[in-house]
């Protein structure tokens, strides 16, 4: 066991290190395809090698190849942070290997899941009594949703916005069902008097803080829809979800107390590395009817309310995820996660402000949360090439998106050693690389 | 991050220490249901504590309701194993909280796993070329797979035998498709005699290595019916598959090499931590043609060779798990893994052999690999009680299945520490409880 501490030290100091200095690294990596592969051998090795030259060859090898998401101007997609207790809660993880497909085979897992959820509900203002559980992305949250949805409705239609993520059109290929987008109105939500007639619907996903432009999808009119005709609510809060852990932001979240189900991931903007997608449900006893097959195998003398989670999901085999959301919850504390919500919130509004001042510049959707959509005067393809040239620097790495049929650049924020300066230079580098256009 | 250095050296020490020390803990949890849930706070703490007390109460409060899967005498299920490579690695990962969604979000986590799963391809003997991608479970893998044969075959039918894992039941359930289960033989392999008529069906799914008897199912006749009818053909070998790296073994693979997709789950029995299922498949493109789903703001200048692997499979988002089979691979080689293997069977066989020679005693299937299913004379309710009376004690863990209708006990070995010893101990644990039943 000499070996694990002095090789576990050397794991700690390459990740002190790394944290240290990722600030110091181009964002986007600069490598072109094939070329990480080229560089490693085309065989395992015969032989066991030492540790340290796995960590070596991080360095060497694989460290050129890493688009680097812990990187402070990190602004595409949505910008997400590991943050130390939870990394290392996944070091716990990892060691106890915990597999929690039934109570029995990891009590603490389970219920501690159902803690975390329950505390999390309660710091986002979500009705008590909801069922919550974890599952590796909202892509998954969301077939998930979709599958109870049919299970419970009897329906094979889904109808979401055009707003909406893509994990909705995955999902409706996935399972075979049917999938209607509704019109969106001039700030990017969907029209709810655009619903149509949903007596065939089996659920509407409603978006709050869509993918692109954040926009905030009218919840309670889309829930008054529902209600009317027996169709499952499913609300896809990916990212703004974790705002509302901040009283200022919770009008977003008006009607989601109506939801069927409600997805947030942890792993976006709530300090938590990938993956720790939270699922909740007020109608948990259908998700069990969609989910639980108990075999023989799988039967135990456990009482009833031994509770196991894999009868609410697609997965079997569960691994322990509370445990770094439970450390991120004891580490960063509810005011913790206000700062860094409040901090990403700031950053993008002065992001904002200096846009919008600028010449020759414009903002392209109203900013909800962190995100900014904006573009530079002109035609598509000076955007495209203005995106491709920033990103190239490697000082900064954002990403784009396309509202009203034209090409906009898209600034997330959300990292969280991202500070002002950060920021200010994402600005620079615009206009620097802009003027070469 | 002085303290993350701290921290992180503590985390490193409780880990050391908790894998110094597993083996005196009672392997199976000693907790009532909501034991653990009720020991902990109602919320969330407003202000950030320090991680200390995060791994204080790990210790106090959630260790006790932790079934122990790093136990040397944890013999249910399938047994698992942690090793320490792959656990600094996961650290490593959640460091770099790489989102392999798209090839330039993450091309080391891309290519890693290319090339990761090239070389246990070619560990294990398979065909070169094939296209290999980890998805986090064998539910998940299966369930995939069935959607890419109904991509590509145009129906709706799964079938698989009787004594295939549950994972497909789950599958047909969420998918809404149709499922035929074939009968087994005395040694409960699937009877391809009577598979029946192919001409509607998706996929059959073949097992190597069911989850009861561990049985290898006839795949090259399997194979015969299915390339007949235009069958996809779906082996499962999630547990049995890793002992194809010792040549001896490579028998129960004939005809693999003509299975269109394969699920072998690495978090197993290839010394790799909870979750990283690795699933195979010669169809590329109609995998790709099933899962493909690019959004505008998925579009990339990158190249057409810059593959993203969230377009062949259900998720989105990717966390960068070929790491830790990559440091798996590269500390233990291949003579490493052999030698896990042949422990495993060698320890499985010498409980065969005790069980065969005692009176009172049966086996109730063939020993494949290092499972021994075995029950004590007499009816169910006596090897019912035993089974409780042996996991109460703390000093083993076993499962059971039901074979030929009767209740059996399972004893399954993969756990990287069990010795002889151990093996000794659980035979002895059982005969001194039957003593009691």
């Amino acid at each position: 066991m000499s070996d694990f501490r002095s090789d576990g030290r050397a794991a700690i100091d390459w990740a002190a290190d790394y944290l240290e200095r990722v600030h110091q690294l181009p964002v986007l990596a600069q490598v072109a395809p094939g070329e990480i592969r080229g560089r490693l051998p085309a065989r395992a090795p015969d032989d066991p090698e030492p540790f340290a030259d796995v960590l070596r060859d991080l360095d060497e090898i694989l460290l050129p190849g890493v688009t680097h998401w812990q990187h402070p101007r990190f602004f595409a997609y949505f910008a997400t942070s590991a943050s130390e207790p939870a990394i290392l809660a996944e070091l716990l993880a990892a060691t106890l290997n915990s597999v929690a497909f039934l109570w029995r085979t990891a009590p603490a897992a389970t219920e501690l899941e159902g803690v975390v959820l329950d505390w999390i509900a309660e710091l986002l203002d979500l009705p008590a009594g909801w069922h919550g559980h974890i599952e590796d992305t909202a892509s998954t949250a969301t077939l998930a949703a979709c599958i109870a949805a049919r299970e419970a409705t009897g329906r094979d239609l889904i109808l979401c916005s055009e707003q909406a993520h893509s994990a909705a059109d995955k999902a409706a290929r996935m399972l075979g069902m049917r999938l209607r987008k509704v019109p969106v109105d001039s700030e990017f939500r969907m029209r709810a008097d655009a619903l149509g007639d949903l007596s065939d619907a089996a659920v509407v996903i409603a978006t709050v803080g869509t993918t692109a432009a954040t926009a905030v999808d009218p919840v309670p009119a889309v829930a008054d829809a529902c209600e009317a005709n027996g169709t499952w609510l499913h609300v896809d809060a990916a990212y703004a979800g974790a705002a509302m852990v901040c009283p200022e932001f919770r009008w977003a979240f008006e009607g989601v107390a109506r939801a069927d189900s409600l997805v947030i991931n942890a792993h976006k903007w709530m300090l938590t590395p990938m993956d720790c997608s939270l699922l909740w449900t007020r109608r948990r006893e259908d998700f069990r009817r969609a989910f639980s097959v108990v075999p023989e195998f799988l039967r135990t003398p456990d009482a009833e309310d031994a509770l196991s989670l894999s009868e609410y999901g697609p997965a079997l085999g569960r691994r322990f995820r509370a445990l770094k959301l439970w450390a991120v919850l004891r580490c960063h504390g509810r005011t913790g996660l206000e700062r860094h919500i409040r901090n990403g919130v700031e950053l993008a509004a002065k992001f904002e402000r200096w846009v919008s001042k600028a010449d020759g510049w414009e903002l392209c959707a109203p900013r909800r949360f962190s995100v900014v959509c904006f573009r530079r005067q002109g035609d598509d393809a000076r955007n495209r090439e203005l995106l491709d040239r920033v990103n190239t620097t490697g000082e900064m790495f954002i990403s784009h998106a396309v509202l009203n049929r034209r090409y906009v650049l898209r600034l997330a924020i959300g990292q969280m050693n991202t500070s002002e300066d950060d920021v200010r230079r994402a600005w620079d580098v615009l206009v620097r690389e802009a003027a070469q256009v």
